[in-house]
């Protein structure tokens, strides 16, 4: 294997290291603190392990926890979109391709193709791993805000309708995650938590 | 699946957030700004699965990331323990077993046990992923040293033979990382940034 194959790993390996500065909306768990996307992917990471036995489908767990590793890495240079941000689309903009096209390409072009084609994958939600990879992401802050007294809910005025919206795609991956993940929402609008 | 099985391993997932707080020395690249535990694991993950070929023997990925994203989690109880520290020893301590036992003992019992026994094959460092694992936790500090001028080397006066002694692990998950990793090393004496 030539050395520039290697320095161009190690050139991806440290771009990425951004990823820890992007602070979402979210907090941690039963804190004020944001979450920044590493700590996030990390979590969906060993959550999509933890949980894969609730797929609906059969999945490959391996390209599901590349799918959340990876999700994020875009914004670096495309920033964090907020869930219920009303005016800037979240998926798949212009810039975001760009992005991938950026820092996935720092590595060796086969190595880079294959991570493109897991984002996009991830991005278009319509295989067995994306839609599961996408129950995790839309599960992980409603434990957050289930567990900060409502959270971004309250902090942003976001109201039932909209979270039940959002959080109803967690079905696709994970009919037994949805029925637990309603449950926690229904539960939340009877604590005074979330605004019907 | 009877709901207790879910709320187990919803009670770990909202466990393993406290990975978040815990602080390393190691700084981020080209940053006076210390890691956590939950961006280290992140980041040795997508380590892992970009720089897998390097391995000596054929590894299985998936084993490997698994090590590496559960490999510091003992450390909520335990606390990080300094890769150079001379007084307290960095693996295996009876305080990381039970840390071990409570922390993924909180998730159903034949998902704990598997758990439980791929970090423990993590710190025997015997098998072939775990020998990758590990190659992958010594390299990035290494990376983030040299990034940062020498990091926690100078900060904490280590000297190029513990350097040269700790990061030697490297070799046996990867010749090739080793190679690269030493001439890492020796570069840094050269440039002033380790001390002989």
């Amino acid at each position: 294997m030539n050395t520039q194959h290697l320095l161009d790993q190690i050139a991806f390996i440290k771009e990425i290291d951004k990823v820890k500065y992007i602070q979402r909306k979210t907090k941690l768990f039963n804190s004020d603190r944001c979450e920044n996307d590493a700590e996030h992917s990390w979590h969906l990471a060993l959550m999509a392990i933890v949980l894969a036995e609730h797929s609906n489908e059969q999945i490959d767990v391996l390209k599901v926890v590349k799918m959340v590793l990876i999700h994020d890495i875009v914004e670096i240079d495309a920033g964090d979109v907020f869930m219920y941000d009303t005016v800037k689309n979240h998926d798949n903009t212009d810039e975001e391709r760009l992005a991938a096209n950026r820092i996935f390409g720092l590595l060796p072009e086969k190595q880079a193709e294959e991570l493109i084609t897991i984002w996009e994958e991830f991005e278009a939600g319509e295989t067995n791993e994306a839609k599961f990879a996408r129950s995790m992401d839309r599960l992980e802050p409603l434990l957050q805000n289930t567990s900060n007294d409502g959270g971004t809910w309250k902090e942003f005025g976001v109201k039932y309708d909209k979270v039940y919206e959002k959080k109803s795609v967690i079905k696709n991956g994970s009919e037994s995650l949805w029925n637990y993940a309603e449950g926690l929402i229904n539960e939340s609008v009877e604590k005074g938590i979330l605004e019907k």
